[in-house]
């Protein structure tokens, strides 16, 4: 029996994505040729989004410029969506994933599994906080959808995907069976896929390492040099490491898996973003900040932007996010706060100064300038 | 009974160890109060180096701007020196080692320790290759002076401690109690010291680092984006990480040690150098290159950087590295030669496509446009 897949998301990378495993079912026998793309229907200029690409072959919105297969198919309804489709594949800003969700439950083939590219969590709300630790989007896609849902995550910017430059990504997910189709579905010349069975450290890689690029965005705007760059990196890397040792898993699939595309890579990666320096170099602190610039760009480079940017201004955080993200909440801070809480209520702050200092600086308890004070005294170095 | 302290070179880093073991020797009771530093006697205009560092506490030639302490005495006789100092602290190029410990030799304490912070290894002869592996230049200290030797390394960019910026550093050193002792010696609040037991990895973490430098230059070179470029980061840990289980130690020890800051740091602070992006992006590929803005510049960038004009200009490796750095030769190629012989001679060329790359290119064998292309296929993604 051929799989039917489909990406539920139709931004830049989930155009990438579409693209990819469009062309991998035309070449197997495995997968059901037509891939299907949710689209969140919109207007551009008089046509719909979902005929563009039906006719046109290209995400002219969101991706422009990539020729999509002409076997990925876009369709807007999600309940004929999910009863079609044996892989689902979430790959949409985080916010719109529990709307789909809704749109989804109770319509979803016996034996479908999901595989998920959203890299963040699912933040508590203040009047009903997370038991432990974070809350994650891929529990969410599992309890809703009741099926497994893996991850894919990595060093990944979909601008580089779509021109077919070479990189790498971590799938996260249990069952090996599935893992190795998936990675048949997944994996081109230029997209290589390593696989790793713990899907939690996965995803939870992917988020915090957030958290690391702002900070780094605070070391950059403060003029550090490499010396310190490269220690805030290892810092919270090693950070990274021991949170989710403590409440995610064992020690040994921790490190293996902080050392795939999906930790170690996606965190420098996040942490530089050497095409912006001169964006950070040129900008004197006064005036509007790029704020097209930042729209655009890739969702890894914001949290280091931002972090440079609150520094360069001095403006308070939310400022920022209205002015530079359309009012977005950035990724980074959010999750800085549910970690801080969550080490607060173990009494494990003290353990980690790095996350715990990026949390109190967006949150304006902190001066950006204390922030390398912070990691004097770092477990690391006792 | 204090311990005499001696820094070996006088170079920028020598300089900055000085400084830094000087103001620590002088607020403490277990280290006399004077530091030794060994100075290569040259004149400067009329007057020696050791004398301008003696009156005037500064070494104008290779650390202007920075004030030693006045505790810190140079010295020029290696004899005397090694008589003297219960810690011989190796700071100096590596092809300058071997006449220093012949001057050494038969000349010290009982009971003395060395601690090497030179980042290299001995490169066999072509008439005499080393036996296994890399031959390591504390092997040198060790056989030649009869002492135990640690290491300490890090990304440490001599002009950047000069100024007191924050970083951190790994002291290798298998004796618990003089791990303590060496650690109260170098820590200050902005150089952070870490602990490692095994020595071997530590130095070669430090030596093996320049490879992935090097390719991280060609790619850099090339255009490729941040996605590729965290790709190349990571595969090449993960090859040094490999190459030092096979030759120098356990699974759990290496995976320690890659994590510390002569790992993980080093290799993430020398194939970036942000302070560079412009040179690389103005540089047309025609003219001379920036070669004393090369030259003077840190042992870490080096390696990315000629790696990066290896491509633009399309000239070979020892033309450039003539051109730049004067006919010394870089370290990042030499030591990818002597991996290659040892992958070679075991039949593991293949579980190391990068650092065999890298030689490849170096060499003249294989043009830098396929090293991207090498990756494909890599073990990592098996």
């Amino acid at each position: 029996m051929e799989k039917h897949v489909a990406v539920v998301g139709s931004g830049n990378m989930g155009s990438c994505i579409s693209k990819i495993c469009a062309l991998n079912a035309r070449s197997s026998t495995e997968f059901c040729n037509e891939v299907r793309i949710w689209v969140h229907e919109e207007l551009i200029g008089e046509e719909k989004l979902s005929d563009i690409i039906n006719t046109r072959h290209e995400n002219v919105k969101y991706l422009a410029g990539t020729r999509l297969p002409e076997n990925a198919i876009a369709v807007t309804d999600l309940a004929e969506l999910g009863s079609w489709a044996d892989i689902l594949i979430f790959v949409l800003p985080q916010q719109f994933l529990p709307r789909v969700l809704a749109g989804l439950k109770g319509h979803t083939r016996p034996g479908a599994c999901a595989v998920s590219l959203i890299k963040g969590v699912f933040a508590g709300q203040e009047e009903e906080p997370m038991p432990r630790g974070l809350s994650l989007l891929t529990d969410l896609i599992r309890s809703n959808l009741g099926m497994e849902c893996a991850v894919l995550m990595g060093a990944n910017l979909a601008p580089e995907i779509a021109k077919e430059v070479y990189c790498e990504a971590t799938l996260g997910c249990r069952d090996p069976i599935r893992a190795a189709e998936l990675k048949r579905l997944f994996q081109t010349p230029y997209f290589r896929i390593s696989i790793i069975e713990n899907e939690f450290s996965v995803e939870i890689c992917g988020a915090l390492k957030s958290i690391v690029a702002t900070g780094a965005g605070f070391c950059d705007a403060l003029g550090f040099g490499d010396n310190t760059k490269a220690a805030v990196i290892r810092l919270g890397f090693m950070e990274i490491l021991r949170y989710v040792q403590r409440f995610y898993g064992s020690a040994g699939v921790t490190k293996r898996t902080l050392m795939q595309s999906c930790g170690m890579g996606d965190i420098i990666s996040s942490c530089y973003n050497t095409k912006d320096v001169k964006w950070a170099a040129t900008h004197d602190g006064s005036g509007p900040l790029g704020m097209h610039d930042l729209v655009t760009t890739c969702y890894g480079g914001r949290n280091r932007k931002l972090g440079e940017a609150m520094v360069l201004t001095g403006k308070p955080l939310r400022q920022l996010e209205k002015e530079m993200l359309d009012g977005q909440r950035l990724q980074g801070p959010l999750i800085a706060a549910e970690v801080h809480r969550a080490l607060q209520e173990e009494g494990q702050l003290q353990r980690f100064p790095l996350m715990v200092a990026v949390h109190l600086i967006c949150s304006g308890q902190m001066k950006p300038q204390d922030f390398i004070e912070q990691l004097r005294e770092h477990p690391e170095h006792m």
